[in-house]
């Protein structure tokens, strides 16, 4: 957030401020992904990484639609939040040196992205609904529902397979 | 995390790694829950994080529970993800200017902390029982339990009563 935030007075303007949070937030997404299919070695976890790259590409699509119901202009704000996020990834991923301990430090960092999203997403939802935008809160679930299975399935992969092999 | 990122050789360094990085986080969390207090206006919400203060006292004290288990010295790294995940609480929370708005942006800040620590929790405690610590995993799993709640229990408050009265 930030440079904008000067503008909120109403829920209204809060909602609109959080849609530009998460818009940039999954843009970064969009940015950091394929440094992080890159890095990964297990096969399932790659896989995994370059679907959610092809879901999170939807993602931002489908704020634009809501945006566009809710009659504001598709626009990103700071969010220095997922830049904290994706920065402790990038260094955390950096300093590893086994591949098979770096796929498990991959994982934790995706995790931490997917909550931050989960947990925008939700407000989200609840602030649309209290507005009376059922239109929107219902694109909004699509990629909540979305980044909830990601996060499972995160967590599938590193219990079955990336930290047993990591340890 | 950071500097000491470049010891990070086997699964417990990123173990010790990600606690150090909790641990900085829950002591960000016991310096900026007195200024959420200060701002929240609904009574409810206001004891709500006045007791998750008190919790949160309580999880750095387990923290350095699991530190003394683990037989590693309790030390904090930089979290780059929280200090952006509370930079960006600080940043919108200044600029609301209604109450009733703020109330509803403390909520979703307070939710973005909750949802970073429940994913490091989850994180922390399935590599504890990789490493054969279930030890330190129970000890963890408290810290997870009652960050769980604080999250049910904000979505709660938020839907009674501050989500309806900032609209």
């Amino acid at each position: 957030m930030g440079f904008f935030s000067k503008d909120i007075k109403t829920l209204e303007d809060l909602f609109v401020h959080t849609l530009r949070d998460i818009y940039y937030a999954e843009k970064q997404i969009v940015v950091a992904l394929p440094k992080m299919i890159d890095k990964a070695t297990a096969p399932d976890l790659k896989a995994g990484f370059e679907k959610h790259l092809g879901e999170t590409e939807g993602h931002v699509q489908r704020l634009e639609e809501v945006f566009e119901l809710y009659g504001v202009k598709a626009k990103a704000v700071d969010c220095p939040a997922i830049d904290g996020i994706l920065e402790e990834a990038d260094e955390v991923s950096g300093e590893v040196e086994d591949k098979l301990v770096l796929d498990a430090a991959l994982v934790a960092s995706a995790q931490a992205v997917e909550h931050y999203e989960i947990t925008r997403y939700g407000t989200l939802i609840a602030w649309a609904k209290q507005l009376g935008r059922q239109d929107c809160a219902e694109v909004l679930a699509q990629n909540l529902a979305e980044e909830e299975a990601t996060d499972r399935k995160l967590t599938g992969i590193a219990e079955s397979r990336v930290n047993p092999q990591a340890a």
